[in-house]
């Protein structure tokens, strides 16, 4: 897992210039994303290479060239272009309503595995996001069947698109109507010991549905990933993962259905999780990951291999001690939308290795106080609100820091009015104040001017500062102890 | 490990037309081979491409790019050939004394990960292998100081050269005479639950190790590298590790010195070995295992990053429960030598994440029954004598099949005298009858025309009989809970 809620988001590429593709939208059986074509040819065309070169037989040869002719009149009907080996479809699509407009919403927006930036201060556009990963939006109805079928009124983050985009939502409902239940898994990538406000948005949300829907959780710490990518040894990755799981158990999760594990731990105290693993890498070609993640030759070995240990635990017997040996629980994921490529590499490899595809809950990156088009980074303490951060050093943040819609003056203001569309501190009441009555007040008054900048930032000041001194409360009670009992391998109080 | 003792090897390429090079024998750190030279310009060159990417600073780019000249240098020194990226050594450096010759000794050789042919019937050409890979021969002088340090005979296997090379075998005695003392680390991947008498080479050649210098042993069983190459499911490769265990026990190792592990049940057992694991992978790139292995873009991300675990058993701190969290003893593998790459590689990585390269003693291959230039197959039950075969089948194999180097009459033979450098039956009795006299009498023999085909392969009958039948007592002895007992993670009796 990386960084799984804030603009510093990795593993998504291939996002400029994406063409409006209205006709691969959804995620039913039979709709793939120009990506997934992309990479159903890629495989069809080695597989045709191989068999020639293996002198197969000619009725084989055959079938696998027809296969092969089908998939790109498929990729053409698809996104208008032909296909080309080694050129994904974003990068030969560039439609002429996708170029720089007077707007300047499509100017430039980079998105990659490693770097996220837009021009656009509103922040990424999401609904280019779902048409071009051929995930599904997360539309009124979807809310209200959330609703319906768990008896409790949606979380804000749903109500208010935060949560915005899924994958075979409708079937995990659809089996839980029918007494079929399912279990929740996320992540995070400890990089650092310090977590800011963006990093509790999965955990926040994942506690939510832990509780409604009653179903176990298990969550990934990829120290291993973090030892892979960053300058760091792997004690101090390690060490970062413990430190992490005490503000993730300070989110509130029950101990009785939760498993929080560190990947250089558990692979070493699971037979079951490593085989799936490697079951994983055999169904994954180099050719695979470097469409999906970029990688290059020029990569190691292990980050090259490590999407199958991200892609494990979508899988129930990776977890003998919790799902007694069954593989054929449903896994729901909820996550930043940036990790949606190890799970559409998942969901591809999950029939041909006998396991139902993980469904999925994409949510929107969580803004830097910078704006929503800057990155929010680790090293600079003033991109983000820390976990860590005193009343004061989150006022003063917050009325330094954080990008303003206001006018220049109070005269201006006034009488124009701010936008908060682009204003940060706005952005992070819309994820932290629970009130839609108030949240909505306060968008009405700062667009007309009634409230003022500093006025605003006063509100979420004094929304943060008591969530950020309450999580504090809650961290310093979670002892080594209770870290060690979630951490530990053992069943979970659910009968499937 | 791939099938360590046989023709039917993996991981040796480029290995046609190699110039010779005697500037470059040896091992020492100050000389390096031609593959290895290769490498590190193929690395050097990447830093510096990544370097102008990146924009660094121009001192750092000139350091960079001078020391890419200086490898330049010394690889045209040691091949007489230009560098040319993605061209390694041995597909540049065909020189003319090494074109196909009169005798046919040059002709055609292939020797590749897969594959291992040779038109010469005496067999791979193993002189060329050694200054191919850089490693040093192991020559009377070197047999003579194992006799004094051990204070036993050498083994045969010594004696004739069927362990022929080495890498840093001075050094293991050095520090032996000086009460160092080291760990021997072998193994096997486990395709098929039927082994032939070749795969027994290192195990018997190791026991002697073992006996001699009184140390602990590991061996490494790869079924999850034998479920990716093969198609096999996990579940068959871990029966087949177990079985072939039985086979190994039977060679008499010493439960007290010896540890015997499947990786599909040691990765879930030991997060030191995953740490170890991670670490190599984070050292290595694609594009050395490239290089070193011959892998694809389309080979699957688990082929790519196995080496990574053949690797690590190298270092002792993989078995805590030995070595008692050590990570500075010294390995000593002994293996055929298409397993000489992984631990190139290892050696490679090994002073980089603070462990002492493993050193290595290198076997020759054991040729097929039907002659050293060509494949022993494990689906062709003919084309060696099986661990199961009764003594009817060894007759029946060896009259019917193994190649001969005899003359096509008895008078021909009486009068000319066989061949017995191409004689598969005299072959197989230098690995397997132990009397150097009565060998040495055979020879002539033959080679006077004194014996005769059928009276050569007698001899090996009888020698091969009672070695195969008492394997098979010793084998039906071995109860599932002593292959329990030996594959356990436990302490060995020994101090260090």
């Amino acid at each position: 897992m990386s960084c799984r809620q804030c603009v510093c988001v990795k593993n998504i590429r291939y996002l400029v210039g994406v063409k409006k593709m209205t006709d691969c939208q959804g995620d039913g059986e039979g709709t793939n994303s120009p990506m997934e074509v992309y990479e159903k040819l890629t495989a069809q065309g080695e597989e045709v290479r191989a068999l020639k070169t293996a002198k197969a037989e000619k009725a084989e040869i055959d079938a696998a060239v027809q296969l092969l002719l089908k998939l790109k009149v498929d990729y053409k009907q698809l996104t208008g272009q032909d296909y080309k080996a080694g050129c994904p479809p974003s990068e030969t699509c560039v439609a002429p309503d996708n170029r720089p407009s007077a707007d300047g919403a499509n100017d430039e927006d980079t998105v990659d595995p490693w770097n996220v930036s837009t021009s656009n201060a509103k922040g990424v556009d999401y609904d280019k996001l779902i048409v071009r990963f051929g995930s599904s939006k997360i539309d009124q109805e979807l809310v209200d069947r959330i609703e319906k079928v768990s008896g409790q009124k949606p979380h804000h983050f749903l109500r208010r698109g935060i949560f915005f985009s899924h994958r075979d939502m409708h079937q995990v409902l659809d089996a839980y109507e029918k007494h079929k239940s399912f279990y929740l898994y996320t992540g995070r990538g400890p990089s650092s010991d310090s977590m800011h406000v963006g990093h509790l948005i999965p955990f926040i949300f994942t506690k939510w549905l832990q509780d409604v829907f009653d179903i176990p959780l298990v969550i990934q710490l990829t120290d291993d990933e973090k030892y892979l990518w960053k300058d760091l040894t792997l004690e101090e990755c390690h060490r970062y993962a413990v430190e992490n799981a005490k503000d993730i158990i300070a989110c509130g999760f029950d101990v009785n259905k939760t498993f929080i594990f560190s990947d250089l731990e558990y692979m070493g105290a699971s037979p079951e999780f490593y085989r799936n693993v490697v079951k994983i890498q055999k169904h994954v070609t180099f050719n695979q990951v470097k469409g999906i993640f970029g990688f290059t030759d020029s990569d190691c070995i292990g980050k090259i291999s490590f999407p199958a240990i991200q892609a494990a635990p979508s899988f129930s017997n990776s977890f003998p001690q919790i799902f007694k040996g069954r593989k054929d629980i449903q896994c729901l994921i909820p996550c930043a939308i940036d990790q949606d490529p190890y799970f559409r590499m998942t969901r591809d490899v999950a029939p041909r290795i006998g396991h139902p595809k993980p469904a999925l809950l994409h949510s929107t990156f969580f803004p830097a106080l910078q704006g929503a088009q800057t990155k929010m980074s680790a090293s600079d303490a003033n991109s983000s609100i820390f976990l860590t951060d005193t009343p004061k050093q989150i006022k003063n943040k917050v009325n330094k820091h954080a990008f303003s819609g206001g006018k220049d003056t109070v005269e201006e203001h006034r009488k124009y009015g701010g936008n908060p569309d682009v204003d940060v501190a706005f952005m992070y009441l819309t994820f932290f104040l629970e009130d839609d009555e108030q949240l909505e007040k306060i968008r009405q008054d700062y667009i007309s001017g009634a409230l003022l900048t500093g006025e605003l930032k006063k509100l979420l000041i004094e929304t943060l500062q008591p969530i950020i001194s309450q999580h504090r409360e809650q961290r310093k009670k979670v002892t080594d102890e209770r870290v060690k009992h979630f951490m530990t391998p053992r069943p979970l109080n659910f009968n499937f």
